[in-house]
């Protein structure tokens, strides 16, 4: 590993659990002291296991032999894979309900088969065989969507977009692991090709190998992929300096059912619309995007993450915002309210410094301490001078905002933490605890309103049956006229986990869409978001949208059920 | 007139003269000692005047008159002009293929008649109308276009970007210019709502009464509009510093057949493709953009503008890569090639330092000391604190790679002469002498080979009947990856110039697409650069752009015969 990826060193590299996240091995029991914390809130704990992987129930595989013949021909017959292990493991994304439902052993909707091509070329064969027979095509990358973006529901409507399900034929699932190589690096232009298979950690293991860093690690790092990234409009945790993924790519490849689409041939022009940006967030609906040319830039010779108070919510917003306007960012920023803050405190506090408790996004620094208010992590990646320089002008407009410097010792608790939320989740799940997450963004104006209308919505939603939740949130990106917002939710899993969270999840979008926010900043569409699309992009954007499909997907094979809004609507 | 446009205060606001650019008063005859430049280069000045109004040729206006008593209907008759003035000052562009055309007399494509809605409603019904009676539509901002993007063509095809002529029953200019208000500020999340209309110095002046500026500034700026800007995906001398008018853009609203677009929710979302970048730089094709919500900064305290000699444009290049990739680049870079560094300097010497010469984008410093190598151009807006910091760092830069200062007054002169070039090209056409510009933007790897190619093109194809040309090149736009060539050509007119020019064009096209450039970085597509579209984003991509402008423009009304390929070719 490299200096770049060298403190995820002990990241688990190999396949993760087929009903959780990550490798077994990185897996550990739920630490006493925050089933203690979360007892004391009302929350209880029941051991609540997932079933062996033999008791998950799937649906017979339907795909008819003359279709496998014709992938197998495309791709090699090792690389289409029909056997159950390969079916659930590519059955949906890594939500907490998806979890829920694999953990309780239903793969109903798990594909027929799982085919795995070599490149683009096969890619673009195997759309061409499963739009000649109507098989629905699920591009899959790490498999990490948090939407429901994996789910090849098919729900009922005549255009492309949701062809009705009994007009197709079977599901397969699109693994493009095998699309994983560095096929060009441009170190002039500051440019790299990367294939869409990629997973974040390889990427910058083989972009080291040239000096080079993409930058772009959201918490799903891991396992996500290149074209995962982009097909979902990913952010990554140091959005705030290297950019969003989406102001990182210059150009992509997609392989579409009516040919290959490369938008974007130079870095920036006026021929036209941006097509790249049609392509970025497209969610496997357009096309399968096979590889991207994105910005990299040399590894950063230094690293310096600190912690800091501020009184609270209010003023840590201001004080973003100040800097984002004054073009004075860190490369990460992350501001904890008042419950994430006392959360991550008591966690700290209750756990011990000797105990190593997996961090929730809640940010679980062991060695923060106990103060009132509102925890302002910043981090900054460059050159020597320039991480100096850059931090101390930080510095003085945070301490003349009144903010309390808490060291860098906490800065790298949160480093070397950065990807443990879901680990953490896991572990909830065992012990009949459900933790989700949801996200949005607004204008600076509504961001204060939509934080307390959704913590609200979700709460009342949640606790409408004499459930206690707890709502964290923090703000993890952040722009010159607005800023995200990421929502943690805990409470017990109840008799209905899955109706429990879909109340809290239709709240949730309903006080989105109600105060200013859109329906997602960085999770994308998938199926959960679907009922909002409507209201976020408007008749006229669902129908630009649905002509693009129908132009590029004539036969509505493309991961139909997400992205649009069901035309019936 | 504000601070901000405080030093444009002489600019001319009142309409330009239907031949060209610019107020009457604002005109002055070619420079003696420009001429004397251009005859000692070989190129002949001859006296050729524009026609009378009264000798220019229009069409008989072809608008039933139930479709003009609808169109004033919802207009009000006063907003539908029918005279020649009008029709005529609403006649093509500002290219100058347009120009000699207009001032030969030539309206023929003259648009039927002129509506001026007063609102998005208006433009809403003036859509509706123009649809049932398949009247073509063409917005209209301030008219600067120099890649024909107001010529209602109407090529042969079937599609709807291309209907043929004959299925279409006359022409309505949509003149925008009383969209003019600024209809919402926002400070506490930096932007603005600006109206369609609003030309660049009353945007401006209505934001500096916030406090608040823009700082988009083309050279086109007196009379463009923030709709142009938007729809042509303008980027402004400023786009170092401000960003490209492309990425001041967080929202937009936009008329079209189908009804309301606004796409752009919040400042970032991951809710789907970005559809604010298909809508940018639709160039009228897909519906009348209306109003558009911008990203606005406070007004700059202070401003330095700089001059540098570096010793050649391959040092000059690698400098200012160095400045983009280590995210340090001035609020406005110039990089003048070593013709148009010593045209500049030529001409100010011979003019003397007491003649005013309005300065070409060739940059004209009267007081640029005699020097070989390339005149480079920096500048700085912002804070006074600020300013001096981010100056110093990058004349360290600039320093250490060999360039000399030229000091702050050749910066200034810049500044005061950065909207001559037109008026300059007016005075130069008086006297039967051709000039032109055309542009293009590549990643870094392929900018010096793209320069090289583009000017032997252009030089080959104008010379090739043996009269002289020269070829001025300067980089005005800057990124990680890659810079934009702006090229100036003059040559004399000769018996047929239009021919003479679009030799020139044709071939500096291909030698661009053979070169890895794009077609356009700042001026869009218009009629000019459609042959080049479909080698630019490829078949996928065309048929991506014919699917959406299906969707918007059902009867296909809108600004036919611009941005997209003919479908027979």
């Amino acid at each position: 590993m490299t200096s770049e990826s060298g403190e995820h060193s002990d990241a688990p590299g190999g396949d993760p659990v087929w009903w959780g996240w990550g490798a077994a091995e990185a897996h550990h029991p739920l630490p006493a002291a925050v089933r203690d914390l979360l007892a004391a809130l009302g929350i209880a704990a029941r051991p609540s296991p997932p079933v062996d992987l033999a008791d998950v129930i799937l649906a017979p595989a339907r795909l008819p032999v003359e279709v496998l013949i014709e992938l197998r021909a495309v791709v090699g017959a090792d690389h289409v894979l029909e056997d159950r292990e390969a079916r659930v493991r590519h059955c949906r994304g890594r939500s907490t309900v998806d979890l829920l439902r694999l953990r309780a052993g239903d793969a109903s909707d798990a594909p027929d088969v799982v085919v795995v091509p070599a490149d683009h070329a096969q890619v673009l064969a195997v759309l061409r065989i499963c739009s000649h027979h109507r098989v629905i095509v699920v591009p899959f990358g790490g498999g990490t969507s948090v939407v429901g973006g994996l789910v090849p529901s098919t729900p009922t409507g005549t255009s492309p977009a949701d062809v009705p399900a009994d007009a197709h034929i079977g599901v397969v699932a699109l693994d493009l692991r095998r699309l994983d190589s560095v096929r060009e690096v441009d170190p002039v232009s500051g440019t790299a090709v990367l294939g869409a298979g990629l997973r974040g950690p390889a990427a910058e293991a083989l972009l080291a190998e040239h000096g080079l860093t993409l930058g772009h690690v959201p918490q799903s790092w891991e396992y996500a992929t290149i074209g995962g990234f982009a097909a979902t409009r990913s952010s990554g945790q140091a959005s705030a300096g290297y950019g969003r993924f989406d102001q990182l790519v210059t150009g992509l490849r997609v392989a579409t059912p009516v040919g290959t689409w490369e938008p974007g041939r130079v870095p920036a022009s006026a021929a036209g619309p941006d097509l790249r940006q049609l392509a970025l967030g497209s969610e496997g609906a357009f096309g399968v995007i096979t590889e991207v040319r994105v910005r990299v830039r040399p590894l950063p010779r230094r690293r310096r993450f600190e912690g800091w108070r501020v009184a609270n919510l209010a003023a840590g917003l201001d004080l973003l915002r100040e800097l984002a306007q004054r073009d004075l960012l860190p490369t990460v920023c992350r501001l904890s309210d008042e419950v994430e803050t006392a959360a991550g405190l008591a966690n700290a506090v209750t756990a011990g410094t000797d105990v190593t408790v997996p961090a929730t996004s809640a940010v679980t620094p062991t060695s923060l301490p106990v103060i009132a208010g509102c925890y302002l992590l910043t981090g900054y990646e460059g050159g020597d001078a320039d991480v100096t320089e850059r931090a101390t002008a930080v510095g003085t407009v945070i301490t003349a905002a009144g903010g309390l410097p808490l060291g860098e010792g906490v800065g790298q608790d949160w480093l070397a933490g950065r990807f443990h939320a879901p680990y953490l989740r896991d572990a909830l799940l065992d012990e009949g605890i459900l933790a989700e997450t949801l996200e949005t963004a607004a204008y600076w104006r509504d961001v204060a309103r939509l934080y307390a209308a959704v913590g609200r919505a979700v709460t009342d939603a949640i606790e409408s049956d004499g459930s206690p939740a707890v709502v964290l949130c923090h703000v993890s990106h952040v722009y010159p006229a607005g800023a995200s917002l990421y929502f943690t939710i805990v409470c017990a899993q109840g008799p209905d986990p899955i109706s429990r969270w879909s109340r809290a999840k239709q709240a949730a979008g309903d006080a989105i869409m109600a105060n200013g926010g859109t329906i997602t900043h960085h999770h994308a569409v998938g199926t959960e978001h679907r009922p909002w699309v409507r209201a976020e992009i408007g008749d006229v954007g669902v129908t630009v949208l649905r002509a693009v499909k129908a132009a590029l997907d004539p036969a509505g094979i493309l991961n139909p059920g997400i992205l649009l809004p069901p035309q019936a609507e």
